[in-house]
C-alpha cells in the first residue's frame, strides 16, 4: 500500500460509531481511536454530567494541552542533541 | 501563584463558551483552547456536514494522532542522544 493511499475505518468512540480517513495504518488509526475512547471515558467519570459534545471538546482541549507539554520537552532535548553535536 | 493552585477559564470554542480547569496560567489554557478551535474550523471546513460533537471527536483523533507522531520523533532523538552520551 503506498503511503499516501487514503483509507477509512469505522470506530467506536464513546458508543458511537465514527469513520475516520486518513494515510497511516488501520491498526494506527484503531489505537488512536481507542485513546481518545479512553480519555472521553476518564473525563466522563471525573464530571458524569458533561454532554457527549463537552466532553469530546475537554478531550482535544486535554490532548492539545498535552502535545504542548511533549513539544517543550522535544525542543529541550533537540537542543541538547544540536549542543552535543556541534 | 503555587503551581498545583487550579484555575479556572472561560474560553470560546467553535461559537461556544467552555469552562476549562488546569494547574497552567491562564494563558497557556487560553492558547490551547484557540488550537482547538482553529482545529476544529479546518475540520469544519473540509467536512461542513458534520455536527459540533463529531467535529469535537475527529478534532481529539487528530490531536492524538498527533500526539503520536511527535512521540515517535521524541524518542527516536532521545535515543540519539542516549547513544551519543553512552
Amino acid at each position: 500500500m503506498s503511503g499516501q493511499e487514503k483509507v477509512r475505518v469505522s470506530v467506536l468512540i464513546h458508543g458511537r460509531q465514527y469513520t475516520i480517513t486518513g494515510t497511516e495504518s488501520p491498526d494506527h488509526m484503531k489505537e488512536v481511536a481507542g485513546i481518545v475512547d479512553e480519555k472521553m471515558r476518564e473525563i466522563n467519570s471525573i464530571n458524569p454530567n458533561l454532554n457527549t459534545e463537552t466532553l469530546a471538546v475537554l478531550t482535544a482541549v486535554n490532548s492539545i494541552h498535552e502535545y504542548m507539554k511533549l513539544q517543550e520537552e522535544y525542543e529541550r532535548i533537540l537542543q541538547e542533541l544540536n549542543r552535543i553535536k556541534e
